[in-house]
């Protein structure tokens, strides 16, 4: 799914964190040859995300463990259910169980999250919500790939993907007119581009200029039934700014085609899952 | 505050992830010579944490840009006011306002969900408020910094610092006595040996084995104070499990010295915080 | 231009390659307070590319030198001109001469050959010139932004950036419309969707979907010709395969909007500039 | 042949740059259970060179596929020949294309580009031709590693394997005998001391000071000659400047023992190499 | 024992300070076809250490090898006997013969030096010895598994593990009794409080304090044993500074609970091993 | 002396090691604004070697301290006397102090013993004495800088610098007249070749193969004497084994021109120099 290049320095450096001195615990603990499986537990309803991870994880401690995915990626999964399993020396497993769980919990987390403002639109809804760049430093490929896993969509995945003129570039620029005709005539062909603009003036000015795509930042419903009036498929629009599990459905129904949702990353909460120890004899 | 080779590569990953491919919005529309300040802003009240964080992001983007950090790490700061502020190229900021928010937002926000849990507690209580290891993969030494800054405490920073023997390590050893006992024998003497009890017969056992912190996991109250009550001084007792603003007042009434709290770090919302940019003439 | 953070570790990796042994020669025939002025200068017609990544080779050997600037990046510079020069310690110098120049003879190279791409085009074309992915490993970013310092233009960053439904993708969808079609359901919204033909009939396919950019892989020039009639502005056309200097100008005036040139980056001859040392008193 | 302690960094950062953001297009149009083939064939004659990379690079994404190297490196290949293939899921294959065949291209250049100059030499010729210190920034170990399987000879790995004096550090040390002098005294005993001189009198000085190589900087087919009968043995001579595939055999006729040539590295044509995909059924 | 994810990264950089220019020697003398064994074998009585570094050396040149530890962790080995085996190409086994032994000498140096000390306790004595934070930079890790492979005990991993208030603490908060209430007001309540005094009245007032454990730097042995008198078990003594194997039976003699030497870590003579290689046919 | 690109990467791993938790104690005991000056002090007699390293540990934890290195590299340095110093925060300084010395007293403790065998020496000896790959795996620059410092020489870099045929070698190509004959053939023409050998026969064969470099492994005086005779200078000679501070004048009294001691670097005891801190007012 993620690429064993991309994935291990991430998993690497969550582990240096932790392991980084050993792992005094176990070692005076637990004997070097006792065996043990590990399950982790859905402890809430969930959606499974991060399976691989959590695999990658233990056997970046110990290539000898194997682990097992129960629950596919992105498979609702109510609460008391084994997820994954994982079998080896125990104190491989004790050593990377906070590990796993802190990645698991948060990938479940976010797609769990994404999956609720999916379900949360009307039904039959041609509206897509996407995630943000306010994503956790160092996690963005992660948690880009929990939203897909929840079944909403990504935005661009960075300032090098696509164009997005927000609120400062224009302050910069001077002038959203002369920023998206900037835009267009340096921007790689294949990006769409993309304005920010704060009220319907503006939207008008963006229309003109021929934006291909346009964020209605903290638009009122009827103002941004209003904008879907105004644009009439000259292009996309975008509502993005504090929209809610209460709100969405009234926002998609305004016919706007994106709806953008930062909370889907930076406020997810952690999936509650555990893990469940037992010996092998 | 953070040792600037322990912070430059957990920030300089950040930026890889987003300027790994250049800003193409930046770079398009705004002119080289174009200067602004950009100022951080609370959006909400909040902690204000990470402000050398976001200094250094902006180093890192283009070291002749300057800071001017006007709130104090760990103050309380009102919705509305000035935090940090940065003066440069406008395409440096602009490259950096993402990145910056993100790591800004997180700590602040870690920094204010401990302050709330301190706050929660009953006045001149002495327990004390403690993260636990379940921390955001990679950055673990911000949140630490983050909780602390909240006026929360640290608990041991990772598997290498100190010995906490939790429920599946006694599943693997067999036995709590046991375990206790391996472990004093072996841990560093710097490290206390902290073991989790699940009722108040492993505490008995616990207190018998002369752990010198005992872990309850998700005592009811009445548990909790029977605890404190056969302890009697002879260990630290530290209550954990589910504990919330809501009830981590009767929580730390019971007696409990330390109340450790995995919310602090792995469901803390992000604060608040825009960035308002502005030209320089 | 390339902000820090992303640069620093492509630099420390070529000084780790040349210098990770030190310099033997320097440090045995130099005193260590001598100190020189060392200039590069063109030894053919070219433009200026990468002085900032020639300043901060230096800079990271030994940071008491000092750099100028003398050529702005994308200047057209003729042989025998003097670009950039730097002065310190002439063992800093001499140790940092060849990565310095390493890396400016490519980036000068990839430029000057783009600016001939570019300059190749009818007189008042509207066409662009773009790179492809097809750059050296590790120097992504440099020499994207060399070939657009040359005046061509970016295609898209990396397989995350943007959709490019290519040859081994339709034998792998088994068929483009569907590949377009389901490209299109899950792309992120800023994503044009492109996609590759070999022939007419293709095309034909590939504008029923509603593709956003077509790729025509090696069509003759007629066949361009007969592309862009048939596609009469309903998507944007891309040429690509084997496009040379010679060839560029008749494949513009096919009225195609976008020619990709792979041999921008993955075969452009170095430029040629030496440095020249002399000493201070 | 290269270790892969020494070759994973490499391409995992290649793998960074394409990949960091995941493949949007090969996630999107390609089934996660579609199995193919993919074979890489040489589409001019070529040097085969990099099959462990191209090996490489697909299994650092995923470790399940299997790699089969068809032609051994260093084998001469006609256009048209299958090289290296690679089965396994289709997305995987499609997520390491390009970057694989980056590698392959340019390792595969460098061997071909090699290989002409060594049969350029006369028949019998005891000259040998070596590589410079002119690499791509990051890549010099593969590089160098291209130049011997083509044929040809590696000249020093970095400034810290050998002793060579070029003309700037004969300005920064002020005199020719004494540089070589000092650069003897002080040198590993392993390693020989080079110096590079400009003219037959500059020559003279290094005969005198005894060097053990000598590089004799653009001088005239006259002056080669005249240099071989003054050194007579004493010295090993390396002629170097502009040396072209027309201009190599007149050179080597001369006597000198080694001819360098920048241009086998940083002008090498990229190997013309496609990768053509096929289902399994 | 160690993580892989913890010893890779440590392994890689040894490596690529060998190996980063390939290995002339065996490429050139050696055919790629040869296949040996090669066996590591102890050249005085040493302990046992690093069995498994030495086996994860070769495997990250050349997965392809195949190791036995004859030896297990720990065990005294005396002198002539086979430690480890390695078995594959000869050109891998060459080129890690160094680094791997460069690992094992300095872990079983430091394990047998550890096993020194601890022999060296008067019989059936309770005092435990430990190292210190005078490890080698970068291999802290493998040292202080050494030591307790050798039976000595680890102490503080690193700053962020423990507290222990030294010499130049006390100098800059002013004070003994405020810099230990300040440290048991903020510190993990894991950790336990330790500081360093240098008399018998700095042992008074840190006694006074509450201090858990005591450092005595430098004692006389009638000032340990009067030390060991005033604390009466109120405090863990440790004695510290210049401890030899000559002295350290009677320091032990006193009565203080831990002994930390640095010279376990820092001055480590490197056991004597060798690597016996053989072909196979 | 290595530059800041080299030294960086070393020391920042190296306080990732003691940091990477931040340091509890100086954050607990020491105000935030409390600034101090600490100097590094000889506490035995030493050659001061690291002043460059001691230095740069402190501004990579901290940019704005200050320091001055009292004793140029090289110096023998009595014991008592100030090195180097440095000015700052003090928690800056206490978090920098062990890591500072750790790197200085292993750097001193190397030049140190590597004087001690160059002073060894007969008086006007021309033999020189030069370190082996026997290193601290990490620290090959750092440790080979003070073999130079203490003035000794170094021996190649590594196995990509130069040839070294050792017995290993010899048993897996068979033969060393025709391992030195194939290491001629195809090495850097930078390289002499040098080839170990047991015996006087084999220095025979050695010699007829036309070795530039001879390596004598563990010969008896006498042994050494007649190599001396046998040689008469077609080769140059060196000696190694388990030559020590007491046996160094006799062997280099046989003619040998090059005595390598790995104990240089593998077994040099840690110089001896402490951190005396005072408060700045």
């Amino acid at each position: 799914m993620i690429a064993q290049a991309i994935l291990d320095p991430i998993i690497d450096r969550a582990l240096a964190e932790d392991l980084g001195g050993g792992d005094l615990t176990s070692e005076l603990t637990v004997d070097a040859d006792t065996r043990a499986r590990a399950v982790a537990v859905a402890r809430t309803d969930l959606i499974a995300c991060g399976g691989f991870v959590f695999a990658r994880v233990f056997e970046r401690i110990d290539p000898s463990v194997r682990v097992v995915l129960h629950e596919a990626e992105g498979t609702r999964v109510e609460s008391g259910r084994e997820l994954w399993s994982v079998q080896g020396a125990a104190r491989s497993l004790l050593a990377g169980e906070r590990t796993a769980l802190n990645f698991a919990q948060r990938m479940s987390g976010v797609a769990t999250h994404a999956r609720a403002y999916v379900d949360a639109l009307p039904r039959g809804s041609s509206t897509i919500v996407t995630d943000t760049r306010k994503t956790t430093p160092g996690l963005r490929v992660l948690e880009r790939y929990a939203v897909r896993t929840g079944g909403a969509h990504s935005h661009r995945d960075n300032l090098g993907s696509a164009v997005l003129i927000k609120d400062n570039h224009i302050v910069a620029a001077g002038d959203i007119r002369k920023a998206v005709e900037r835009a267009r005539k340096g921007a790689p062909h294949t990006s769409r581009i993309e304005v920010e603009v704060e009220n319907l003036d503006e939207l008008d000015v963006a229309l003109e200029a021929k934006a291909d795509i346009i964020l209605l930042d903290n638009f009122a419903l009827d103002e941004l039934r209003e904008a879907v009036r105004r644009a009439s498929g000259r292009a996309l629009l975008e509502a993005s700014g504090g929209i809610t599990l209460e709100s969405i459905a009234k926002v998609a129904a305004t016919g706007v085609q994106v709806i953008s949702v930062g909370a889907l990353t930076h406020s997810a909460p952690a999936a509650d899952i555990a893990l469940d120890l037992d010996l092998i004899s």
